[in-house]
């Protein structure tokens, strides 16, 4: 038989505006998403952290792990955990994002995880600062990529890969990449990367891999096909599209009152009632100002505050609704301007899908 | 407007047989399923245990926290989580699956969490057994029930409810039903019930309610939502049904070789595998064989044992393919005679599929 099963176009079913196919649900069933009753909280509880994992969880020694540092360095070498525990500790507390959030709200719907909104999540990540270990390592002149590269190994478009991706020089030099093996105060779980992942604050999820076993300096892009073939806006199948890197603006509420079982609409009796949330930005851009819609007018929220420049910004909004029905939305403006739109902004992938979080509450009269 | 927007009929979209609604999507995004890839392990990693959670996750502070006893006892009390911690410790693993793991496979399919083969789990429970608690509260004479109420609300079908369950006092005399507040050697998660729970060891999932606040000795039967609408094996809508309870005999495989992103499909070069996974059955019955089949015939595996009578059992089979495509599967049967179906049994609600686990694996030539 032929060595590939997975070209495009042959296991693969299609993409379908409306009711979602199986493998879709097979994927959300398999990947989770942030319980949004938990967005009036700074840090997401520990094991409701969003997951996308593209091929299977490798389950890692860490005892014999290793994280090598190859390619064009001058002075190569490679890590145990235990001597990457001896480096200079930081906590910090990082938004993350899967850049596909928000897919199913794209038409027409590119066939892929079927994200709506909870594919988001902030917690406190233990590590250590990357740039250091890159300067010991001595990349030569001509450097144009650092790869890094997963343990994890799999099929997307026919093509077997180790997950992978890279960063420029420019990009390790302006943002601050950490190596993590902590998460919440915890070892990290081997379903986000244990023993070893890295964090890139500010941008969509893809660009902290998990896992990580290898850096590679390349004097050559790096051509990884989670770097050039995916993870790109496109406007059609022809259009060779730009990288996906930093987070759009984006806020999410937790829905007011108590849910309906199966549409998760939800149902409050009258009376005051706080709506608040998250919102973030990429880039480490800060939150200008988040508004809520009641279905008459924007209402300014008031902003909380962020543990950290690469952390979301709480909100909220004192309300007293008369009996009816409401379509809340929230919207985040950031510090850059940049403002969350109304409807899905059109990606042939589905990616960063940043409209505003709309959610329907029932208020009834008191008996 | 009317008090309950969420009556039958009203808010609730209709089952389709083929494709999925974006209501039952938000639903698969929102409760998270095991990784088939971690089926070699007798205890599931910490934050992949399968999750179905009816309403909003409470989050409790565990200090202020009490479970009281009351209704007809004639010695009713309350605990607070330091006084439970004083009792006899018991940790034990205990396999739990959703009464609903397998609806998608069921046609016409019940609209609702559209599980196909991921919800099951084991973790080590760690807290102390309810029977002698119930003892000290001294039941009166003509209990019939003792409800355990949650702290979780909403609707369903129309119906405003905490979630509720029962367990009768012949079957409390039978069941070691533990009262629980740690999972895998650290604190319960809020998303698994914390600070209190109870599991109900052999049953399917919902009889181990979280978030337990209140247990109630009732002289009738109790007739919350959850206990009489609800987890009933039900032929058709006119049907009264009987109690979903036991878990049926079940097995899954961990797909061999490495997965296509999309379809979830194996790849593997040709050479020697083995194929592992789990299978446990309900009450506690004991696993008596599993057989896998690779497309022409049923192979015995090799039982490499459980760790608790109730959780499940380890299994495997060394198997040497030549390049071709096999559409495996796997079948346990029970020390009960009990055995797996190759196609789902049809229940209403979907209720406890147990049909056999199939994988399909692409073999091909070493280059």
């Amino acid at each position: 038989m032929t060595s590939n099963p997975f070209e495009p176009g042959a296991a693969r079913p299609q993409a379908m505006d409306g009711a979602f196919s199986f493998e879709e649900v097979a994927l959300a069933n398999r990947n989770s998403g942030a319980l949004l009753e938990t967005l009036g909280q700074d840090i997401t509880p520990t094991g409701t952290h969003y997951l996308l994992n593209h091929f299977d969880v490798p389950l890692i020694d860490e005892a014999v792990h290793v994280l090598s540092f190859g390619g064009a360095f001058d002075a190569p070498f490679s890590l145990t955990l235990a001597e990457l525990r001896a480096l200079p500790l930081i906590t910090r507390p990082v938004t993350l994002e899967c850049a596909g959030n928000g897919r199913a709200g794209v038409t027409p719907r590119c066939f892929s995880m079927p994200w709506m909104y909870e594919a988001v999540g902030t917690s406190q990540w233990t590590g250590t600062l990357l740039a250091p270990l890159l300067e010991r390592a001595k990349p030569q002149a001509g450097v144009q990529d650092f790869a890094f590269i997963g343990a994890d190994f799999g099929f997307d478009k026919g093509q077997p890969h180790f997950f992978g991706r890279s960063l420029t020089p420019d990009q390790i030099a302006e943002l601050e990449v950490m190596l993590v093996w902590g998460m919440n105060d915890a070892p990290l779980l081997p379903q986000h990367g244990a023993p070893l992942r890295i964090i890139v604050p500010g941008w969509y999820g893809m660009a902290s891999v998990k896992w990580l076993t290898r850096i590679e300096a390349l004097t050559q892009r790096y051509q990884g096909f989670q770097q050039v073939q995916t993870y790109r806006y496109r406007a059609n199948a022809e259009d060779p599209g730009r990288p996906v890197t930093t987070m759009r603006v984006k806020s999410l509420m937790k829905p007011p009152g108590v849910p309906d079982w199966v549409t998760r609409q939800r149902w409050m009796q009258e009376g005051a009632v706080t709506i608040e949330g998250r919102a973030w930005s990429g880039g480490g851009a800060a939150i200008q100002s988040v508004e809520v819609w009641t279905g008459e007018a924007w209402h300014q929220a008031e902003l909380t505050g962020r543990q950290d420049h690469y952390a979301w910004t709480g909100w909220r909004f004192d309300w007293h609704p008369k009996p009816g029905v409401y379509d809340l939305a929230c919207r985040a403006t950031d510090a850059n301007g940049q403002v969350q739109p109304l409807e899905a902004p059109f990606d042939l992938a589905g990616f960063a899908n940043n409209a505003v979080h709309r959610v329907r509450l029932y208020v009834v009269e008191k008996p």
